[in-house]
């Protein structure tokens, strides 16, 4: 194959693990704002479920953030820019920059992945990681 | 509003930017396998198509690596674990963990969010940047 996939080995840091989204308890920090993070070791997916009608208010952290629509659509608000974000589009907002979601009449799902991991959300996601996540059966044939 | 939206602030380190995935050019290590990365400072999410019948082969790799399935399915195998994984799947790779796809008659869309940043990768998302990114409007209204 080509280099990209016969890179030389190295120790596994942890076991891999499959995770059912839907099975983590979700936190709602707005109603009908519902978070559900999935946290490796350097890197945290936040799975957002927005119902109609509903707004992440504008605001910044060091984090830096990538957001991917999964379905629906929201109104997104970047650095002063809103822009209708459908299923498949993406934003990189970098450390600081202003940012913000509101639905209209639709529901929107939606992933936020976080680098370092959101600070107020590590809590939580720790708490989940054995909840929602199943690891690998590498146990004998 | 609570603390998750008011934290204090900073400045920003880059300007905030909307990007339009297809209108990245792939690169293809293998046939049928279409790799669409977009680049933060610290984090890649690499956006892959997969024809049917398609094998991103087993291998493993320094980078964590977070896999969401966004359309279609694949068959997924994480540290010798096989399970076909559909739209909203997640499963977690931390480093040197073996890990391979392969579609037998669907497609499948993924995305692979790699902390740091697969080195295979760089050169072309660098590339990319401005091709695919479109910096937000933030000139006088």
């Amino acid at each position: 194959m080509t280099s990209h996939f016969s890179e030389g080995g190295g120790t596994p840091t942890a076991p891999g693990r499959y995770v059912d989204v839907n099975a983590i308890e979700p936190v709602e920090f707005v109603p009908g704002l519902e978070f559900r993070p999935v946290l490796g070791e350097r890197t945290m997916t936040n799975f957002v479920h927005f119902e109609p009608h509903t707004e992440a208010p504008l605001h910044q952290h060091e984090e830096e953030q990538i957001v991917i629509v999964l379905d629906g659509e929201f109104e997104f608000e970047l650095d002063g820019d809103v822009r209708t974000m459908k299923k498949g589009d993406v934003a990189v907002v970098p450390p600081w920059v202003p940012h913000g979601a509101r639905t209209k009449d639709t529901r929107c799902d939606e992933v936020d992945v976080f680098n370092p991991p959101r600070k107020t959300l590590l809590g939580h996601a720790a708490a989940q990681r054995s909840a929602g996540g199943t690891p690998t059966d590498t146990g004998p044939a």
